[in-house]
């Protein structure tokens, strides 16, 4: 068997390819394309073009040829065989070649990573980007700009990698209103917490693991802290419900101060703890926030392992769908940019950017809810002196606020030494304003140790 | 909170629709749509066209302007308010309207749905359609002939309903070989199992159940036998694979003549039984088969419940993908019918449909892999009269056929008038032809009863 039968790979001298797979052996237009930033993703990008140009090809109707690859150091050593002579250090060489209409922009961060998009769409060029740093601060700019030259972005591997999500809630169920959208977008979070619940350790050591594996920058605070979840939820809030929201004001937790004891006492409930990056319509607006929750095992969202991604969408006329993949790594991400190259040539991108609700004039859709007013479950633990009374206090000041317990948990003292046991009480819905009330008090309690902890349980 | 700030219905009498979500209240422009077939789906489609024209209208950026809809019976009661005069038994009505750009086509079966499709080819339109059935058996013509006169037809709903797997894999997934898909395609079988599975009855009662439920028709043959789940899979190989193939010549076993002791085995062992739409690569060419299999419990395929669907497909870049959703329904299968809707008018699928590799004329770009020559490993099931040496027998004869034994398990008899007792048997990887001739000299032997039973395991 062969899969690609007769087919001539692009860099073989051949100014068009012969689709061997096609009925009339067509000759194939070509597009030019160029990448800028040739890190991990950079790099498999390149492969993709270059190893399977046949592929491409057959899904584009045209071959996307790579034209240019712009570098900061063209000496440096990399794992891809670039063809003679298209490396290049020099940004104008693709901003002066009218053969490239797609340029995939790899460039992390900020700065030069802005200014480069800008500058290509000032010369002509569509873009693609999987920098959800960029669009998460600069998207409103980068949007609106674009729609004004008549140029498009595209930026499917900027949330949940390989996941294609972004097509699926721009295009998939664009005859729904999104009611909700729960997912896990942080791979480092996941895995870490993965580990901790399945391994039992503290979080110090799944983060050196993970760190290990390469699976953790050497610095993981973007990742541990929820920033990168809340950054891709930003850009999904935007699509899913045209809602305008910098990342920096959605509410949000990281994994880097959760206990192992909770992620212990869950489980025993029947439930995992996972970084949830958290979307939905109540009646008053719309919530957004990152935290850990607690899931209940067997809900697909509990299932995900490892450093995996997995996003859980509601649309009122298709209701639940659910997709799981690998939010990260090179090759699942340089699929997605591939893709996104792939629709800009053929002017599928062109169409559909039209129609987003990303850019900063745009009319807010959607309110926020008040955060005070949000219901939800809990889960709550506090630390308290073994003694009379102690558990009929707590409880009495839940009921003060309103709040009615599903269940209590008092768990043994693990060792004589300790001063205090934990109790573990799962409520029933309650106002966030509420909850965080009795909290409050509960902690000023003299019987109670400091650090209570409260994670919400999602529905 | 407005979710839908200042927008006019499109049918209060406005010819355009004032968008109020956007920057400047863009004035709308309109495509004619007109639906054909107003069943359960039909009326769903209608529904969402006329209550959410502001939702489709965002998405499109024009207004879809449902113009008619053709019936056989004008006068028989139905859910759905239309607007005056606009219901009509005269398919010329449709024909004729040049304002009419898009069709859906939600007649079911083959004649008249195969007739009225090709004829609204030749009058200019763009046609969607959910008849997998028709699709399945006359797709090669009417895909060519959509060709040749410069249309397009979408078929999103024809495959998994709620669940965007046409787009997924024809789309997103471009820059893929992919290598095998996987998925649970039918959610009557998928009902039946899950309820054998979780409750213990016989296949009888669990149908009975399902019929109740309004999960299974009256004539459920086609869903329990495998036809469905095959008519699906060849839609999906043709567009993963480029397989030429019709649905009639892929091997298929349904769940009508499942035994529940099966499940429980199985169950027993960490397995569930699911019938699986099987496509895979393997070194000899494509695999296609659908017939009920064992997946490993905690996998996410083992998992999905009730009348779900579920596709998990492998692309060579992107890894394993997982997608989850309601497979049917009025509404899941109506939002599907309605993107594919919005995506033709504009221009979405015109640019796709060209390069699907669903035409009849095209050249096959895999070969069949020979069915004697898979591998797999299989669960084996036999019924021997319980006396010595029986299992040696047994065993020793899958050994002269090289297959290899994982485990064994022989369960206690049920009730002391049973003649005999049922061996399980987990085999390694085996070819088919082995398993298959093994299989035969066993239920040959005087001490082994007819019908011994072999599934294959999901890996």
């Amino acid at each position: 068997m062969s899969l690609e039968k007769n087919v001539d790979s692009p860099y073989i001298g051949t100014q068009s390819i012969n689709l061997g797979s096609q009925t009339n052996c067509l000759k194939m237009n070509k597009t030019g394309v160029a990448i800028v930033g040739l890190g991990t993703v950079g790099q498999g990008v390149a492969q993709l073009l270059l190893d399977h140009g046949d592929r491409t090809a057959r899904h584009a109707g045209r071959t996307l040829w790579l034209t240019h690859v712009v570098v900061k150091d063209i000496h440096k050593p990399r794992d891809v065989d670039l063809p003679a002579g298209i490396i290049t250090n020099d940004l104008n060489k693709v901003i002066n070649d009218d053969s490239v209409k797609v340029v995939a922009q790899l460039v992390g961060g900020i700065e030069p990573a802005r200014s480069i998009i800008l500058k290509l769409l000032e010369s002509g060029k569509d873009v693609v980007t999987a920098n959800k740093a960029l669009l998460a601060e600069h998207g409103p700019e980068i949007f609106d700009r674009a729609r004004q030259l008549g140029r498009s972005v595209a930026f499917e591997a900027s949330a949940a990698g390989g996941i294609p999500i972004i097509t699926n809630v721009s295009q998939c169920l664009s005859a729904n209103q999104i009611e909700s959208l729960h997912a896990i977008l942080n791979g480092t979070s996941n895995f870490i917490l993965s580990k901790m619940d399945s391994e039992g350790g503290d979080y110090q050591s799944a983060l050196t693991l993970a760190q290990k594996l390469g699976l953790a920058e050497a610095d993981p605070a973007m990742d541990v802290d929820g920033t990168d979840a809340a950054q891709k939820l930003a850009i999904l809030a935007h699509l899913c419900f045209g809602a305008r929201v910098h990342w920096s004001d959605i509410p949000r937790r990281g994994i880097d101060s959760i206990d192992e004891r909770d992620l212990k006492f869950s489980k025993h409930l029947g439930y995992r703890i996972k970084l949830i990056a958290f979307a939905k319509l109540a009646g008053t607006g719309i919530q957004l926030m990152v935290s850990p929750m607690l899931v209940k095992t067997g809900k697909p969202l509990a299932e995900v392992q490892a450093n995996f991604n997995a996003v859980s969408v509601v649309g009122d006329a298709v209701g639940p769908v659910f997709f799981h993949g690998q939010g990260a790594g090179q090759m699942p991400t340089a699929s997605a940019v591939v893709a996104d190259m792939i629709d800009t040539a053929v002017g599928r991108t062109a169409i559909t950017f039209k129609t987003l609700e990303l850019w900063a004039d745009g009319h807010q859709r959607v309110d926020f809810a008040e955060p005070g007013d949000l219901e939800g479950r809990y889960y709550m633990r506090f630390d308290v002196v073994d003694q009379p009374g102690v558990m009929g206090q707590i409880t009495g000041r839940l009921g003060q606020h309103g709040i009615s317990i599903a269940s209590v948990y008092q768990h043994e003292t693990q060792n004589e030494h300790q001063q205090t046991v934990p109790i573990v009480i799962m409520t029933h819905a309650a106002k966030e304003s509420a909850a965080r009330a009795a909290m409050k008090q509960i902690a000023d309690m003299p019987t109670v140790a400091e650090s209570p902890e409260r994670f919400r349980i999602l529905s």
